[in-house]
Formats: C-alpha cells, sequence, structure tokens
C-alpha cells in the first residue's frame, strides 16, 4: 500500500497553496537547519526543491540559506518570484515527481527560528488593551487612554536576543516587584506571569538612514506576518516602568510561531480599520487607502488546552502600515529581519482580550478551567497556544499555526 | 631623514602601550574594514601583525575579521592574551622591523563602526541627571526621582541599527511634538534637538537565557568601553513616553566612539561610586565589592569646539556592574555585541551636567558661544564632540578619544 501523495492537500486545508509560509527547520536525520515552506501537514526543503526544479541561481542561493534573512534582504519583487516558483513545484505535475521525496511529515520537522531578529519593536495598537491595561496601571487617571494613544501608534524596542520560535521552554523571570502597600520592592519570582496575544510583522527590504517609509511603501517592506506571545510579568514591569518604559517584564522571552505567512497570502483578509475619531496628521492618515490595510485574523488564545479568549485582529486601531511609518518617520532605517509587533490583541467584549490581566481583571477575577482550577496569572508547568487563522480565497482560511509555549518553574 | 619611529611614542601618551584600544578601519588605498589597534597617533592593521608576528592561529582569526564581534564572542581568557600579544607586537624590539610598516597614521584610518550591534540598552545611572530631567518633564511631582530610582538601574531598550560611528552625520530627525497649550500635536523637524554624553559598556562572552550574571561575573562580560551620545529630540520624546518610554524621539541616531577601551586599560580608574542612601536588594548590593565598579573618567562636551560642560563619570550612582546583574537578572542572555550604556552622565555642579537641556534649564537659559551665538537647543550646522581620558597608571591618562557628530538640516 502506498502512502497518499503529499503533493495533493484538500482543497479547503488552510496551509494548501493559497499560503506557502516560510519557515526553519531540521530533522533528526538532518540536523542542519534549513528554510521549509509548510504545505498541508508537510514541510518542502525549499532549498533542495530549488536545486531539483533547476531554478535561477539566486533563488537556489536564496533558499538554501539556513535563515530567511537573505531572502529578507532581497525585496518584494523577488519575494514575489519566488512565492510563484514555490507554488509552481508543489502544484506543476512536472515537478511532482522530483519534488515528492522533499517532502517531510510536519511532525518529524523540529522548528527553529526562521530569521535572526535585528530590531524588535513592541506597539501597543489595540484600544481596547490600552483602555483595558490604563485602567488596571493608572487608575486615578480621568482618561483610561493617555493623550498621545489616538495621535500615533505608541511603541518602544523589546529585546531581540530573546526572542525565541515556539515551543522553546518560558522560564518564570525573578525581580524586583512591589507589593501592594510596601514601601521597598521585594525580590524573587514573578507572581504575575501573563501572555499577550500579539500579531508579529517581518521587515525585508533595507531603508537607509534618514529615509520614511510611507504607508504607500508599507507593502514593499512588510514580508510576511507570524503569531507573537510577548510574555510579561506584571509586577516587575509594574514598578520598574516609570518613567522609561517596560524592560524586564518583559525582556526575558518573546515567542514567535514558526510560520511567516508571506504578506500576499493575506490579500482576501484586509479589510477597513475601526473609524478614526480623531484627526490624524497627514503621515499616518489612512483614510481612504486601498487597499486597506486593516487584516481579518481570528485569533484563539489556549491555557492547558482551554480556549480562554478570541481576539479579533480586526479590531486593531492602527494598522501595519501606519506603524512602519511612525517606526520610520524620524528617519530610522530598516534592516532585513527587524519585527514589529502589534501589541496585545484585544476586541471590545470581555471574552476578547488577549492578556489574562484583562481576562482576570488585574487576578481579580480568576478563570476558571475546565479541570476546576482557576488561574488569576500563569503557574508553573501551564502550556499556552495562541493559533490563528485570516479570511483566505473562496472561503479557505490562511493558517497562520501556532506559538506555544511551557512555564517553567524561577531557577 | 628619516620619519619618526612610530614604534615609541611618548611616556605621557594617552595611547600609549597602557591602552591599546581596539576600532575598525580603513584606508583610501584598502577600502576593506578591518580590526586596528591605535597605538599613538597611529593604527595598527591588527591582522597583519597577527600573520608578521606568527601568532597563534586562532589569534590571527580573530583578528582578520571585519568586526570585532568574533573576539567579543571568545571571552575574557581570550581577550588577554590578545591585548598581551598585541603590547608585545607594538613594544618588543624584535618586532619593530615587521610591525612599522603595518602602522597607519591616524588621520589616513577612516573609522568604522567597529562591532555589530546585538541589543542596546541605555541606562539612566546618574543621579543628578535623573533628578535634573525629572524637575524638567514632571515639574509637579513631589520628589523628582520616581519610587524606583534609588532601587534599580533604570533602562530601556533602544534601536540597535542606528547605533552609528564618530563622524557620521546626524539628521535633524521629524516626528509629532505638542507645543505647550495645544490640544494637538504637530508635525515637522525637532526643535528641542540634545545631546546625551555617555559612556557605553561592550558586551562579549554569550551567556545563555535564564542565567543570571552576577555583578561578581560582571568583568568576564564587559569587554570594554566608548564614548557614546544617545541624540535626543526633546520634543518628540516628551509626547510620545509616556505610558511605554522613549521611541522615536531616540531612534534616529546614537553615535559611538571609534575605539573601544579594554576593560583592562582602565584599571588605574576604577573607584567607589557615590554612597548608597537606600538600602539595596542582594543582587544590587555592591558595599565592599573589591575592585570598585566605578570609574574615573573625566569627559569633556565641546559644541562647534567650545568646551561647555565637564561631566565626571566618577559622580555616576550605578555602576556597569549593577547595570549588568540587573539587566540578566530575569534571564534574559546576552550576545556578544550588547551594547548598554550609562544614560547622560551629570555631576552635581551646573557646569558638570551631560545635556543641554539640563545646561540650558529646559530652553530657558541659553549658553552663549565664544562667536556671540546662544543656543538652547542644537542648530542645522552644529558639531558637537565628546571626549574622555580615564585615570591611568603613574599619572599618565588613558584616553578613550571623541564621538563626533554634526547635525544636518532635516530633510
Amino acid at each position: 500500500m502506498n502512502a497518499p501523495n503529499p503533493l495533493s492537500v484538500p482543497l479547503d486545508d488552510p496551509f494548501g497553496p493559497h499560503n506557502l509560509p516560510y519557515g526553519v527547520y531540521s530533522t533528526a536525520a538532518d540536523p542542519a537547519p534549513r528554510i521549509g515552506v509548510r504545505y498541508g501537514g508537510h514541510v518542502l526543503d525549499a532549498g533542495a526543491a530549488a536545486r531539483a526544479a533547476g531554478a535561477p541561481g539566486q533563488i537556489v542561493s536564496l533558499l538554501s540559506a539556513p535563515v530567511l534573512n537573505p531572502l529578507l534582504a532581497a525585496g518584494r519583487p523577488v519575494w514575489t518570484r519566488v512565492r510563484a516558483a514555490v507554488a509552481e513545484w508543489l502544484t506543476a505535475p512536472e515537478h511532482a515527481a522530483a519534488v515528492a521525496p522533499l517532502l517531510v511529515p510536519l511532525a518529524q520537522a523540529l522548528p527553529h527560528l526562521p530569521f535572526e531578529v535585528a530590531d524588535y519593536v513592541d506597539f501597543y495598537a489595540s484600544e481596547h488593551h490600552a483602555a483595558n491595561v490604563g485602567r488596571i496601571f493608572r487608575p486615578d487617571a480621568a482618561d483610561p487612554l493617555t493623550a498621545n494613544w489616538k495621535h500615533l501608534p505608541i511603541g518602544y524596542h523589546g529585546r531581540a536576543g530573546t526572542v525565541v520560535v515556539s515551543g522553546s521552554p518560558v522560564l518564570r523571570p525573578c525581580g524586583q516587584r512591589r507589593a501592594a502597600g510596601e514601601a521597598a520592592p521585594s525580590y524573587g519570582p514573578s507572581l504575575r506571569l501573563d501572555v499577550e496575544v500579539e500579531l508579529g510583522f517581518v521587515v525585508g527590504g533595507a531603508s537607509p538612514r534618514g529615509r520614511r517609509v510611507a504607508m504607500a511603501e508599507a507593502d514593499e517592506h512588510v514580508f510576511g506576518v507570524c503569531l507573537l506571545n510577548d510574555w510579561s510579568a506584571r509586577d516587575i514591569q509594574a514598578w520598574e516602568y516609570v518613567p522609561l518604559g517596560p524592560f524586564l517584564g518583559k525582556s526575558f522571552a518573546t515567542s514567535v510561531s514558526p510560520w511567516v505567512v508571506p504578506l500576499e497570502a493575506l490579500a482576501h483578509a484586509r479589510t477597513a480599520p475601526p473609524p478614526r475619531d480623531t484627526p490624524l496628521l497627514p503621515y499616518l492618515d489612512d483614510a481612504g487607502v486601498l487597499p486597506p490595510c486593516g487584516l481579518d485574523i481570528a485569533m484563539e488564545l489556549r491555557l492547558n488546552g482551554h480556549t480562554v479568549s478570541r481576539p479579533p485582529f480586526a479590531s486593531m486601531y492602527w494598522t501595519y502600515a501606519q506603524m512602519l511609518a511612525h517606526l520610520t518617520v524620524n528617519g530610522a532605517s530598516l534592516r532585513p529581519g527587524d519585527l514589529f509587533a502589534s501589541g496585545t490583541v484585544s476586541g471590545p467584549r470581555p471574552e476578547q482580550v488577549g492578556a489574562l490581566i484583562e481576562l482576570t481583571h488585574g487576578g481579580a477575577r480568576p478563570v476558571e478551567l475546565p479541570d476546576g482550577s482557576r488561574r488569576a496569572f500563569l503557574e508553573d508547568g501551564d502550556e499556552v497556544v495562541i493559533t490563528a487563522a485570516a479570511v483566505g480565497p473562496g472561503g479557505v482560511p490562511v493558517g497562520l499555526g501556532e506559538v506555544a509555549g511551557r512555564i517553567e518553574p524561577a531557577r
């Protein structure tokens, strides 16, 4: 009996030929990391496929790298050519015999961080999240949003060196936190360890220092998207973050999904962002921008296998084009491998928030899991999985895969 | 008539054999960047010297790289061996004939960024600076220092991709800023462009995620120091920085000096930090730590050739060992090429502050230059130079060179 032909995937598979996300993987038999393209339940060895198909030298070279960065550096026209070539290798009958042996079952592919992260910026683009957190961190403020919030996408730099791939263990961080009513801080493992459900945008196509990247140019510089969990120690963050922002409360780990979904695969997910109720300066004014840069992506947060929230990315106030235009408006350069994230995705409803601090009202109302246990924040051994799917062509979703991590006890 | 032998430097030269800082340079005749060691008024081609001296293969290889990162990765024992070898090549008579042709006059050496910056963190370690700025940014607060300031060295991540070498032009950034009394922001070139006189600490010897680096281990991970100018657009910063910290007000450019002075060269500059008036948690408590990790370095800020301030690094409240211990206390990993900076160096006296915002009291009291012009903040065409020298052996200072930059008009 023959195994089913891996080159045919079900028509409704979220990883069909309309998706073709890139990652880096290795196998037990061949531990050298190499670029793969996920196709259904398999991963294509992209460099080997390029060689087998007799692709041009540039494509062979880009796909034979151990990370995506050379491909990211190549820019939009090359991305388009490579994507078309990969689709042809997987779907044109004349390539089937050569390509089939280059597909590895997903379960045998060990994921690696798909790209070397250059600079990592985290935004704060959900109005619902910013308002929910504002009420918790600044209960005495008249407006839960700061005065600047509706004028610019607030962001800050995070630690690129601790961005890790899905499945990497997350050690509970230690640090300073000050208990309510105490004058001095104490030291120890974080007692309020949290998640943040986010989307990450992977940048390619460098831009020089001094040059602004306009919103209309964003698609030339955004290669694709991944899922991102911005693990957050709320007690460490609350004590440290005034006046220079989050630091150790975030820098211990940031997890990303193994698969970077090309921006082209999200063409059907584009949607208008929420109405803007505050006039925007011209470099951020996206009224009438076509195609719109909101993205209709349904996200899901699971804690120990139980779905606790369904954040809708379409509810985000600021778009990736606005974030990128703002990031570079001061002349900051872009490098291949730059990563910017959306900030926590929270929708307007309680069951749509993307962080436990919102879901449990600052820990005051723990969630109950099906096993009867309750969680205000994460406990050692907890497993967090974020999944997502975007609106795709003909009703077939575009899978973004998952980003997973398990909490290990503090050392 | 022969040129003077470049192998002899005056006994009181701040770049004598007691210093030997590393950099990367090229020349008009040979544009390939390579590692150099500054010696008096010359630069030694370090890789060529290693080959000429018949050094072990590892040393040849590390010094033949186009950046310092492989040397940074090698760790403290190798740094010590390489430093001893370089000193021998420059001072032992048997090497003179082979080494002399490998010295390039400093004026012919074009400096490059000496290392690829992995993550860049900026601290806020001067009590005088934090208090001065606190009074300006938060005039209504009872205490100019935030409640956490004396308990931990506050820091935040900056943009690694816009760290540039001394001499690189600095374009005036554009962005959002809100004028006093206005409800909405406006867009345009920064009107309050400033400098920050800082010291940068260059990290080598990676540490894995999950492992804290104790203060006592700091010298195993700090390769050396450079001068750093953290250019700051105060108007952009003031509008954006609540609640997540500085972002575009800083990310357009950060300049570093071409020469990284090895930590060993600063042995005579070590001094006790100021007395601590607030008890510290054990991981930051440096009472009785020997050798002390304060550094007696005299810094100087020049604006268009005129010295406007002399910040004393010895006045810094937090030491580099405390900064590094704090940076990793949550398990954040270190990579070769990580850079952390002290934050603005300001002494207790008005003529010792390291930023114009302090020197001019938020712009209210401009400084007058010898040509009769006045500066509240930087104007286009202004040239800023920061220089410094550390206490060295036998009264001979250890030169840190300079970090320079000229302001170009906004594009």
